[in-house]
């Protein structure tokens, strides 16, 4: 066999056996929603399973998988063994919480749809309502929302409960910065704070380190490998500012059929994404534009037009495109076997280039 | 010395003991939330410390700290050194978990006040309306309390990290039976199912588990003991309906200036709380006043007059007597010290009988 076709040999085995422990999480969330249901089904005539039923559709509708995807992926780059089941609790626990994070985000924003259905707290507050419930249907609705992001949030920790007491660490810093992160967005959108270096930090923490670094960190630290964490920081640095990007684009001009969000959200709710952050580094007008919509929400429409108009769009593109690049450096140098360089380049560009 | 003596001195040593401990409880609390701050305060121009400082504020104002003190002692009554840390961050987790179920109740409930103070909710709402931030004023104030209820949470479960595999499988329970209860509590006063037996569990799971029988378990598994839970658990199921009904009475019949909370809440939001479980086994047409109010809530006055024409408050005054007994029978047969099971009679007193 020539190096090229055993190398190509080497990287077909690596994407297999991220595909095949991605498969297994999948496996063990649908154990533990199994277990929960056969807990709760018969509590209060049915009405226990509720939040659990809420937990389970949001997981069973998709996703990407994308911080499993990498968190089996930093434990195989790590040298991690096939066989461990650490490493699958451990990534089916950060799915659980992408769940959770997911949910109560789509009560701070009042977003109406999710992976193509509609949010937990709107479900919940139309159902309140057609059934004549007393109080109020938001709350109620709202109040549903709440709890069955917790139940999530609970979920994850108990798959997480036995990782390794380094990897403990890694966990409790990921969920610390992924809800600071949370809550600097929902202020500054709240003041609007058309600050470009604050809509980096933002993205930083929430994509950055919470859908790419600390996953890959994560199973690092079950592997036992505390060497890989620079060069997966900066890796995930960029492509999470490239994910973040893409998002924005996405957010802004892509489809609600393939995406299953709704588009234009972000803009109406005066978030100054990191998109926008670059239209106002480009021209300050841009942000004197969002200021100037009234309290309702800016109009889409005509933010897109003036986008197009600084040629915002087609720069994003650009930086993704250098993004990536800076990405598959930060992992060159990394001491990895090279089909995991491979495959984690590969990964930059899904991310990056992805249409949903 | 004489045998009554020794004894007395061994209950003194025992509740001293129990009290040096929640007082370090007490300081690894502020510890985390000093590190957390330190860490945040320099983020994002001071926005990043707005979360921990809304937990802190919360823990800070007080409580009653029943889940650390129940912890400790089911730590101590099963032979724990005194000298370890893992217990003392367990009872940590136990009041951090505590500050986000009130945090996340507060918003479910719209409840105004907690520990006498504006509930996080209200505030933000409030501070967001005064500042003429853009966005809704309400989503706004309770995104903030989403978030600030999310990060206790985490902070809890960061003090839980480092406890043993059996103490974490029960606070896995702990943390579910907590979320789970909570979301029927809301669904029966939504449907306004006035149905007593549900009443009971919801008040077993929230009270009974939660606040005594978990605590204590979780406390007695750090010290190596499984054995003690059958006993803690009739115990704390005792104890936990003593606390609800007494909580229930403060709540309709006691003071705001005392409990810190607002009083006939719970009546006005068609709660079938125990005590009104209670005056439907005693006449039936109390379900149909609660039903006959208008949407916007029983009226709390009408309410307690109708109560107090059912001898309701002294009927519960005496199943609280009764339940305080069952708690001592229940402990008098466990494997403990004497000086242990003194000391959880008088805990169980303490519970039942008190005023805030």
């Amino acid at each position: 066999m020539t190096t090229q076709a055993a190398e190509l040999t080497a990287a077909t085995a690596a994407r297999a056996s991220v595909g095949d422990m991605v498969g297994q999480v999948e496996k063990r969330m649908r154990r533990l929603i199994d277990e929960e249901r056969a807990r709760w089904s018969d509590v209060c005539r049915g009405a226990a399973v509720v939040p659990v039923d809420e937990v389970a559709r949001l997981v069973e509708a998709g996703g990407k998988r994308l911080r499993p995807m990498f968190c089996v992926t930093g434990y195989l780059a790590a040298g991690g063994a096939a066989d461990d089941k650490t490493i699958i609790d451990a990534a089916a626990a950060l799915e659980f919480l992408h769940a959770f994070a997911l949910i109560h985000d789509d009560v701070l924003d009042d977003s109406p749809l999710r992976r193509g259905i509609a949010t937990v707290h709107v479900r919940h507050a139309s159902d309140h309502a057609t059934r004549g419930w007393r109080g109020e249907s938001r709350r109620y609705g709202e109040g549903v929302a709440i709890l069955a992001g917790d139940l999530a949030h609970v979920y994850a920790d108990r798959l997480a409960a036995g990782i390794p007491r380094r990897a403990r660490e890694i966990w409790g810093d990921l969920r610390t910065e992924m809800i600071v992160g949370q809550f600097v967005d929902i202020a500054a959108a709240a003041e609007f704070t058309a600050d470009p270096a604050l809509a980096r930090w933002i993205a930083l923490c929430k994509s950055g380190r919470y859908t790419i670094h600390r996953p890959l960190q994560l199973g690092a630290a079950i592997a036992g490998r505390a060497d890989l964490a620079p060069a997966f920081e900066r890796y995930g640095a960029a492509v999470g500012e490239a994910f973040q990007l893409r998002d924005d684009l996405l957010g802004a001009f892509g489809d609600s059929r393939r995406t299953g969000k709704p588009i234009g959200l972000d803009l109406a709710q005066h978030k100054v994404t990191l998109l926008i952050a670059m239209a106002i580094e480009a021209d300050g007008g841009i942000g004197g534009l969002l200021l100037s919509q009234p309290d309702g929400g800016a109009d889409p429409a005509r933010l897109r037009a003036a986008l197009d108009r600084l040629d915002t769009p087609n720069q994003v593109e650009r930086r993704i495109e250098f993004l990536v690049e800076e990405a598959r450096t930060a992992i060159a140098v990394a001491p990895l076997d090279s089909c995991w360089r491979d495959e984690l380049a590969e990964m930059a560009c899904q991310v990056a280039f992805r249409a949903r």
